[in-house]
Order: structure tokens, then sequence, then C-alpha cells
């Protein structure tokens, strides 16, 4: 198993930098890249809940992603002009929203809606795995200044979530998969987790041939792997203010 | 661990039956129940690729899901009345066209285009599973069709696949669940499976707590059981005839 | 005038089976079936009004109409897909609904919205017809649990209501045309009467040849004569409970 | 059964008036008033067939009707604010195109589509009666440019056609219904007939109690009088030019 | 620089009429001809505000735009069939609401919407300019009825306000484009004005060769002129009542 | 007039910033700050032509203009999810279009069609304006690489193209509005030149009171400075490769 395409090892991430504060309106906010992959993540909160959580405490973290129209190597359409968001935007969206959930304590949040937006930049393979990445900062952000302002209880934010993509290339284990990689890949898995190294979500398909319960495994090795160096890149992020 | 509401042990199935061409003009089609989740299953078989295959030899699968609105507990409102799918329906329809392209060679299929409909008469949890297992059925009736007519080899059909669910209720592990259960269930998975005992699909979420590895572990052992049983019956339907 | 396609005479039914309660969440459901087509009727009771009647005291009673897209000979595009639903589809829905309006005493019913849901499971013509034959017994499936309740008085249902195409194949009158039939007559009725023997509509095209006033009695009588035998299986199986 | 509020008698209609030519760019054109009620109808031909007549020598004939939003007593929101036609206005559509087809030899007329639009710039009950009337004097006025170009056969226009509102008011019969007795009419018909006082169209519907076979006949009797004097008003404007 | 297309000179308006009540239910009505472009415009009023005033004395004036299929030389696709009204269309509804706000006095105006609906009947070039001299007859008589029922202060109407079209024709200024003119002019300057010769909009535009300074100078005056003649036919007709 | 805002002088721009090939894919593309406003420009050239140029020789430059839906100061919803741009986002892409179209010579450029997406990051003011000197950036590059390709003459790109706005704030012309100056300006132009001093557009609106010919001269003789300082910047980043 040589090098890959960009010479990394089979278990490297890509170069992965995260900006925090991009924005001057949002409550948080990030540039987060995997390499390329370049998604900008701002988390606005707002002092409403959504309809159906009228006559309760809770609040609610929702999300909604979207790929500007040359995030992609060839230009893409604009959803707006097919009038509905596609079912892969709707499926990342409520991935990257149920990921956020994960994490907070509705409740303590209180009748509030943090809304993240990860709008892709520029798209390279494993934009919904940086999204969620990057989501977490912004919305540590936000979450932060509001128990700063004595709003929300510290407890609010149980806990730290990050997200990457491993798959099987020509059969072995990869970790963080590029666009061209991932185009190739055979068995593709998004694995999301948080602090305590708990899964949030585990999202395997075999694009080709069907996977076994041994391959399986391997690659959540090498995701909890993965996912624990993206904890310290977004922990350095955060500290920097 | 007690009895379910319904009775059943946390490793058993609910009643599962399948009744295979109930429709006339559909080259496949079959009705599945997974207890009170009851859907129809059609394949229909077209004479021509979509369009972004054209040039190559190839056929495709697709799949529609959609659930009729008396089909839950309360009525619905149909989504054409809101202008287009809603988020969790092409997530499902989806994930029932990658399954049932798990187990066909598309090339052997050759310039033909199969759409399973899945349409759900009456929802209790497990309709995504459901699809997949009766889709599966739809789909070899047609396919089988096409080979007897001997217009595609016998090996476009490579495997069996069918789908079931298991979760975390009460912190502990449950097959195939029904949708009370599904509603207060911690962790579910869907998860797919080829009669080579590989997996096409593994979908996991933490409503609420996340989850840990050997949690992870001790579901996909119950779903695999659960599978196998499954497979039986797609045997039995198809061999009806 | 010889046989029909399916052996019928002129002035025969198809084969007519009703089957009731087939849905466990709706108010009231049934499956009706004239010969091949095959529809799935459900009503379902809300404790609201819409939004034009409040202020009143009045009720509402409404329909959609739908086709699955495997219920035709190859299959058809989801309306979802293309955004809203069709002319016809809206045509019908209407149809439908004030056809159950006819013998529904709205203000007895009080504020609440009965939807009458008819989904074509599969058409081989007079799917519509059908709808009306099968909603009326889903209707008072529906109705008469709110009478035995002693939620409403029982002459909120004040007759019966049912519905059957009539029309001119090769110049003469037809009964309860099939599809192949529909597709050549050259004039087709469609005809809703209540157990009155009066008529709440009464709709006829002349697809090719205009008809004359002669004709049109003609197919009055035929029409009436199906319409009697068809409230007959609507008792039948409202009976057998 | 005194006078209407309108001082008419229960069998007259109310003052007609067709202006004929009042576009420059149309084909065929004219305004028709029925008393306030007031279309503009325009026929529009194409040298090109629907793409489903494709590979026949058939032409096509097809209307759209709409209402500008002031057309009503109070404003009513633009249809296309909505994002689709109503119900309403797709059904009477295609009556009109229904009626125009009536009196068309679609093969004679050859690779051709003509276009009706009425578009209703006042209404006061009788719109689509109204559409019917003008969009046949748009249509004659559209063919015979064509006939008399040699491009068409005289034998391509087939007959006249014209429409008429009749309903029960009161229990009476009465012609022509304008806005304020339509909804108050216990039971209302839509009657279009051809010059050879045959019927293209009877759509009769009880909005209140159902009516019986003997007030149908009245009611066709009243129609094919008033339809009878509408043919005479279409002669006067066609002879005009 | 010879005359033009239709004879007139280059400072020329085409035949301007103005025919104001032409509608029974509008509170304000007129149709309005430069030349051959034809404009149904309507005003309607109605007591409540619309929802982003809630909490003010103000009230609002906004207008809708539209052309009716056959205005065009040849026939235009609506736009409820695309499912939303295009750019150009929204951008002269904007434009006309924004010139009838530049002389109404909102506030005084109390919480009341007024609409100013502009369909255009026929099109040969300036239909947004007839739209708004038309529009604000139709406005004017609105809101004279309201002046004259004590509901308003004879100041909310603050002065006159119409518009005209100026382009650049083979490098020379001309008045009022028609299609044909519009078609070929390399600048194209829509200019609206109030009674006190000033400017509520000014947007022009180079189709083809930029403009300098000098040649906006030459079209400037023009408009100023035409416009002086349009407030006189406005003028004209509001005193015909 | 003491200083703004931002402490800038009446005729200041404010900081102005540009950062060219910051995305992989894209053929030209560049970030453009105006104070806090932000624009992500992108350049797509795709060797096809728009439908309705076909059988020509020419080309074709369109733009795209989008807010990510928290580059305002509360978050916007994705109007993606309305079903349609809105009318003010339409508005703006056909201006940046025209304005870019205004410096290309379309039938050099060939059967290409470039489309400069305009994404804004950030929103304060002036970002159409923004967009349109960034777009020309975005642009420039991706022709260059054209012409150093020879595959398009050095000629198609024929000028520069710069926006900016101007306005009057207490009835005293200000340069390059930012959100807070603009929401409270009574005239707000929006000007478009090219590097000959000539006008590409002008689009002046007045808010409030309607200003006078004098006023609208010494707007333009400010927008005319500021541009002539925006082609400066523009030279300067697309000398920095």
């Amino acid at each position: 198993m040589g090098a890959r395409i960009d010479g990394r090892g089979a278990a490297d991430l890509r170069l992965v930098t995260i900006e925090r504060d991009v924005l001057d309106h949002a409550e948080g906010s990030c540039t987060i890249r995997f390499g390329k992959t370049w998604v900008m993540c701002a988390a606005s909160v707002e002092d409403r809940q959504p309809g159906w959580l009228r006559g309760t405490e809770s609040g609610w973290v929702t999300a909604e992603y979207s790929m500007l129209p040359r995030s992609t190597h060839t230009r893409t359409q604009r959803e707006v002009e097919r009038g509905r968001p596609g079912g892969r935007t709707q499926e990342i969206s409520r991935l990257i929203g149920r990921s956020m959930r994960g994490v907070v304590n509705l409740e303590l949040l209180g009748q509030r809606t943090v809304t993240i937006d990860c709008d892709v930049l520029q798209a390279d393979g494993g934009t919904r795995t940086a999204s969620i990445t990057g989501g977490y900062v912004a919305l540590a952000i936000a979450l932060n200044k509001l128990i700063a302002a004595d709003k929300i209880s510290p407890s609010t934010l149980q806990s730290q979530v990050a997200a990457v993509s491993v798959g099987l290339v020509k059969e072995q284990p990869h970790l963080d998969l590029c666009y061209e990689e991932d185009s190739t890949a055979g068995v593709d898995f998004n694995v999301v987790m948080t602090g305590e190294d708990d899964f949030v979500e585990v999202q395997g398909t075999a694009e080709g041939k069907p996977f076994s319960r041994s391959q399986m495994d391997e690659l959540m090795d090498l995701a909890r792997a993965g996912i624990t160096e993206l904890f310290e890149r977004q922990q350095a992020a955060l500290e920097k203010s």
C-alpha cells in the first residue's frame, strides 16, 4: 500500500486549519479547511423556539448545509434554481443538526434556536465531516458567549463533537478521503463521535462490493484515531480567541 | 428486561408476511407487513437508461418511497401539497435505491431502468427496512422474468438483500422496533445486509445519549440474526409464485 | 352488439368487492375494487374546522385523490416530483369532495373536518367512481363511530352516495367502462347519485362526436341501474363490520 | 317567480357583447361580455405539435384560463405567487380546451397548436361559459385566416360551439346566472353545445339539495334556448370583420 | 435623422389614451395606451397593513406587473406554469411600487394597503412606463374616493408621477421607444418624475456601447419634456370622471 | 457635515481589499471587501452556448448573486427554502450580468458561457457594487487564461468595469454607503462605469424625497471619482498574480 494521491499515509488526516471569528454579525463563526475542502460555518442564536416546541422549556439546534455553485470541479446549478434543496443537501443538513444536538442539552439551552449554517466554499471530499467539525467550533463560540453572559448554564454544551470519513480504497482502509479517493472508494463511512469516544452517528455505505464485519471494525478504529486528532484542532482554535 | 409492548422478546421480529404479485401491471410487486407496518412494493422495468448513463452499456436501479397520508396515526399532509418531497422521504428513497443496487450487476442489466416504488399503506415503525425487504422481492420477481425471457444473464441479480432496524430501548438492544419503541429508543440502527452476511449499509443514530463501540457490536449481532430470518421469508414468498 | 372485452353485457358492472377496516389508524377505511381498479379509501376525522369556516358551527368534508406511480400500465411520474398535483388530480379530488358533502349535513357535523383520501393502488378505468363509492363507505364508518359515541346526530349522514361511469362505445351505451373501453369511448359520463335517486353530479364529455339529448337520456337510465346495484354492495360491506 | 336581481326574466340572457380583433399580435381575438363579466380571448397559432403528437399528422387545440387579480369583488392573490394554478383554474382550462376540440378536426388542422387564452378582466358569474363562447370567436377568426390562406381545409372547423350556465335558484330554473345568483343557486349546470344542437359537455353539480331527473330535463331545455341565442351573437360578431 | 418607424419625430410621444373607471369592482382603474402598448391598471384598497408594518400607523402601496400570454408578438408561456414570476416581472413590479410610494404619504394613508395591478393586454415597448403612468391614474381615483369620504387627508397624495422611456437609437436620442426601436437601441433609460420635476427613479442601461455623461444629459432633457406631456394626459383623464 | 459613522469623509471609499485566486477549481476567482462587506466572486467558463444563441458564433456572460444566510445582521432564510430567488436577488444578478457584458465582446468570446457567481459572505451595504467590482477581477482572470492559451483574442475583454454606490445622506452626497447609511439615505444610486469613463448602468432611486437634476449631477461626479479609485485596486490585484 503506497502513498496516496497527495502523499499522505493511509491513516493521515489532510492539513486541517480552523480560523475562528471570521464573521462580524454571527454569534459564532469559523472557516475550516480539510485540505482543499473549505467550509464557512456560522452559528446564529435566536430567542425563539421552533413552533413544535412551544409550551416547553426546550430550545433547538438545527443546521443547513449548502454548496456554492463553483465549490465543485465544474460549476453546479444552484438548488434555488430547481426550486428545492436536493436529497443529498437535506440528508447532510439533517446529519449536521443531529450531530450538534448530540452534545447540547436542549433543556438547558432554554427557549432559543441555534442554527448552524455550513456553506461549502470549495469541495474536495469530506464536506460533511468538515462541516460537523467546524460547525462545532461555531456552536461552541456562540454558546460560550451565552455562558459568559450568564444566560445559560455551562453544562449546556455537554461534550465535544467531530467527524471524519473513512473508506476502503482498493480494499484498504483510508482516513479522510479526498474527492478523487472518495469517488473510487468501494466503501465509505462517515463517523461522528463525542469527546467521550462514543458515537453520535455511524453511516456506512458500500458503493460497490459489500463489506464484512471485520472491515467495519478496522474502519471504526481508524476513524476514532482521526477524530481524536480533530478534537485537538478544535481545542486549539477555541483557545486562540 | 420484561416483554415488549406487543409481547415479543427483545430478539424477536414482528410477524412478517409477504404477498407477491398483487399488481397486474407492474413487472414485479408484493405487499409486505412487519406487524402493522404495511408497504406496497412495485418494480417497474423500462427499456431506457437515465440520461447520465447514455453512451454506456449500463442500466440503473432506483427507488422512490412515499407514505399515504393516512398511513400515520394522525393524518399527514401529502408532500405534493408542499411542492416537494421532504428530507426524510428523499433520504429513505436514496437508501432503498443504494440497497437494491448493492445486489444488482448494473452492466449485466443492460440499458434498462428498474424503479422500485415503496408506498407505505400503514406505518408502525420500520417502514424503510420493510421497504428494502419487500423491494427486493419485487425486484427479484421483475428480474427473474427478464432472466426467464433470456433478456438478461442470471448473474444480474448477485445476491439477496434485506434490512432490519435494531435499537437501544432503555439501554437494552431490541430487534425490529415498532413505532412506540422507536420513538423512545435512545439509539436506532438500520442495517442492510446481503445473503453473504456482508453489509450494504449501516446507519446508526444516537437520538439521545451517544453509544459505545460495544453497544454497537451487540446491535450488529442482533441485526444479523433478524436479517437471516427475513431472507427465509423472502425465499418462501419468491418460491410460491 | 356482442360481448365486451371481459365478457360482460353492456349493462353489467364489473366485479365489485369492498373490504372494510383495512387500516388500523384511520377512523374509517376500505379497499374497493371495480374489476382490476383498486382503491384504498381512508376517512380521517379531525376536531378542527378549515380556517374559512371559523366563527361558524359548521364542519367540512374534503377529499384528496392520487394514483400510486405503478397503478398504471406503464409507470407514471409522481406528481410531487413535478411540484404540484396535476389538473386531472385536482379535478377528481374536488368531485369526490362535493359528492361526499352532498350527503352530509355540515352543520350537524360540528367543528370537525373529515378528509377522504382515495389512493389508487391499481387503475383500470373508473378510478373516480370507485373512489366515490368506496369513499362513502369509509365516510360512513367514521361517522357511524361518532354517532355511536353520541358526538354527532344520526341525521348527520343524510343519504347514501355512489357513482358509476357510463359511455357510448361504438355508439352503444355501456355501463362501468374499463380502461380499454374508456379510451375508445366517444362519450363518457360520470354520474353521482344519492339513495333517493337524485343527482349530486352529472359530468358528460364528448371525446369525439357530440352526443344528442336522447343518447344522454339512455345513459342516465343505465347509470341509475348501476348505482342502485352499488348501493347494495355498500350496504353489504357496512353491515359486515 | 318575480323578476331577477337585474330585472331579467328567468329565461333571459344578460346583455352579450362581442368585440372582435381587439389585439394586433394574436391570430384571432375578441373581448366578450356577459353583463359585467368581461373576458379577453386570444387565439395563438403555432406551427408545432405538442410533443406527444410527434409522428402523427394531427394538430392540437388547448386553452388556458386565468383571472386578473382585481377581476373579483375583492382582490384575489395571483396564482403565480402561490407557485401553481389552482384546481378551479385548471378544471376550467381543460373544459375550454375540450369544448374547442369538440368542433375542430385535429387531423385537418395539421401539425399546428392553437392555444386559446381566456383572461377574465372582470368576473360576475359565468366566466367559463363566456370564455367558451368568446373563445370560439377567437378560434374561428384564427382558423378562417388559415383557410383564406389555403393552409387548411374549410372543413377543419366543423361546427359552432357556445356555452351557458343554468341553475336552480329557489328551486326555479334560471338561465345565465350572475355571481349573486350563482352563489345562492342550489344546482348549477354548465352546458356546452354545438351548432347541431348536440352536447360537447354537460356538467351539473348540486351545491345543496340533490336534483331530480325532471329538474335536469327542464334545465337542459333552458340551456338549449340560451345557446341558440349565443350562436347568433357569435355569427354577428364574425360577420362584422 | 429621418422620421421614425411610425412617422413620429424623435421627441414625440406615441398616441396616449387613458380611459378611466373601466372596472366595476376596483376602487380605481383605467386602461392606458402608449401606441399599441395597452395596460389595464387597477387600484385595490384594503383595510389592513402588511405584517411588517404592524404596530405602526403607516400604510403601504405596492404593485404587481404581469403580461397576458398573448400580449407579445408570439405567445409567451404564463409565469404560473414555471412556478414563479420571472426576474424581469419582479423588477418591474418593484419599480412601479416605488414610483407610487414616491408620491404617497404613507403615514397619512393610515393602516391600509393599496395594490396597483398592471396587467399588460398588449406589449409594444414601454410597458413599464405606461404602467406607472396609468397606475398613477388608478391610484389617484382610489385615493380621491377616500379623500371624498373623509377617510384620509387630501395631503396623502403629494404629487403626480409619470414615466417615460428614452434611448439612443443609432446614437440619437429618442423619446418613448416602441418595441422595434427598443430592441435596437444601444442605450435605454426609464425615467420616473414627479409633478415638481424631480426624479423618483432613473434607470439607464447600455445594451451595447456605454454612454457618456453628455448623452445622459440630453436624454434627461428629452424625458422631462415627455413626462410633462404625460402629466397633462393624466390630468385630463382624472378630470373627466 | 461631520465625519461619517466610521470616520470617513463624504467622498471616501471604505477600505477595499481584493484577494485573487482563492479557489482552486474556478477559472477565475477573488474575494473582495468593501469595509465589512465581503463577497466571493467566481468565474466559470463552459464550452457551450445558452440554447437561444445556438446557430450563432456568439458566447454569453451571465451572473448569479446570492447572500449566505448569516451574511446579514440577523439570519435570513435561504431562498431555496422559499422555492425561488427573490425579486431583489434576481434584479442584482441581472445587473451584474449586464455590467460584465458591457465590457466583453461576445462574438469574440466564441461559443462559450462565462458565469460570474457572487456569493455574499458578509453584507454591510454595497454588496452589488462590490460584486460587480470583484466580478470583473474574476472575469478578467478567466479571460486572460483563455487569451494566454490563444483560445480567444486579446480584444475580447474590451475595457475595465467597476461600480460604486452614492447617495444623499441628510441631503448631502456621500460615496460608498455602508448599511447604516444606506438605510437612512433619502436617495441611493448605483453607478457602473467602464475604463473610458462611460456609463454601463445608472440606477437611482428616491427612497423618500425625490431628487433634483443638480443633485443627480453632484452624485455622478462623486461616483466617477470613486470608480476611478476602484479601477486602480482592480489593476493592482490583477497584476499580483
